[in-house]
């Protein structure tokens, strides 16, 4: 995926701190073109000069009009909290549309839209959109707080169904030599300390090796395991 | 998925607009149950008491240490930032442990665990965790802020694999019979309009139909389509 063809476009952001956060998710994700449509002046200036400000900000791009700054994209996607909305448009869910996005943006260039905190896109800036994208929140509470808003849109980007499924790198796990050891020593503990009654239960010593089994030990665990259990049985024989 | 099973734990959080911005997202995504561990008590209180406070604010659970936070859970995972520290626990990308996560939620209880905003999780929190997981940022700028960490992740637990290859509700398409009228208009058109200009040129007449069949034209739009032909026909032919 081309990162470098995404613009994300802030129309009329107004709290300093929510440009800052959207940029703050750019840069963590890997997507550093910024424009920002008509804001309110101020806010811009202070996200722009604060301490932590993410060097995108710097080079983000001012626009006076969504048309300006969508003009040289070949996509246009607008982001919507509303499900139900009476949409002229088609509305996708998230999940869905970024699959999308990320083809268009190995052959072309997206623009993903961001209305005002309050109100969200207008219809004017809805009809410049392609389709309408929608974050999957619940209908009790569906509006986002807009810097969370770009970061979740920016996640679900760069996110990788592969490794939904793959496993963590597998560890090195106990021989099956040392497990048994380890069942041993347990046993041998358990009978002396009296927690197993009987020095020929069969059914006792046979649950306590079938959980240690269960435990799924690594080497590492397992060698540890067996110093520890070791010191406890001769401090057992040793009282 | 029981959302319910879920806590969301802040470990020691500073500044009101996280801990605020943690609990809208929670809402967003119909996670409710926040617990804060050790906050800096006027940042506590100065979330609760905001305007816009989400009501599970108010019926979050303050603890004075992890341990009595996290007690009652039966899958404790932390969230990092750092994707290669020198960890004594294991580190799963957020796709493999959010799958991990829904799967606990049905049978058991998970926390959640959020660092303090700069330096994340202490050694001992992280000591108390089954697993740690990583939000795959960018190794040039890893550290997500606090709210949208905490957005990112319960995203990436209530999204549906489903919805990314599910196509949007079909639309119904214009019949061929309407795509050929729509096609025998524009070509009438453009041969008394001059832009084809042989009357007999089958290429351009062939070209103008598999444009006009490419549009893949919903079935309203093919009407208007023909209303617009229709008249600018009869207006080439009446000038």
């Amino acid at each position: 995926m081309q990162s470098d063809s995404l613009r994300v476009v802030l129309v009329a952001p107004r709290n300093p701190l929510n440009i800052g956060a959207a940029a703050r998710a750019m840069s963590n994700f890997g997507f550093l073109r910024l424009r920002v449509v008509n804001p309110y002046e101020i806010a811009y200036a202070e996200a722009k000069s604060a301490v932590n400000a993410a060097a995108l900000l710097e080079n983000s791009e001012q626009y006076s009009t969504v048309a300006d700054a969508i003009a040289d994209c070949t996509l246009v996607v607008g982001t919507t909290a509303v499900g139900h909305r009476q949409l002229q448009h088609s509305l996708r869910r998230l999940e869905y549309g970024a699959r999308l996005i990320r083809q268009e943006l190995d052959v072309g260039r997206v623009a993903l839209l961001f209305g005002t905190e309050k109100f969200g896109l207008s219809n004017e800036d809805m009809a410049r959109c392609h389709w309408l994208m929608r974050i999957p929140t619940r209908s009790e509470h569906e509006s986002m707080n807009l810097g969370q808003a770009v970061a979740v849109c920016l996640y679900e980007l760069i996110r990788s169904s592969q490794v939904e499924t793959d496993a963590p790198k597998a560890q090195r796990s106990a021989t099956a030599e040392n497990v048994d050891r380890i069942a041993d020593l347990l046993v041998d503990s358990l009978q002396r300390s009296g927690y197993i009654k009987d020095l020929t239960s069969e059914s006792g010593e046979q649950k306590t090796r079938r959980m240690v089994r269960r435990l799924q030990l690594t080497r590492s665990d397992a060698l540890a395991l067996l110093g520890m259990l070791r010191q406890i049985l001769w401090k057992l024989k040793n009282p």
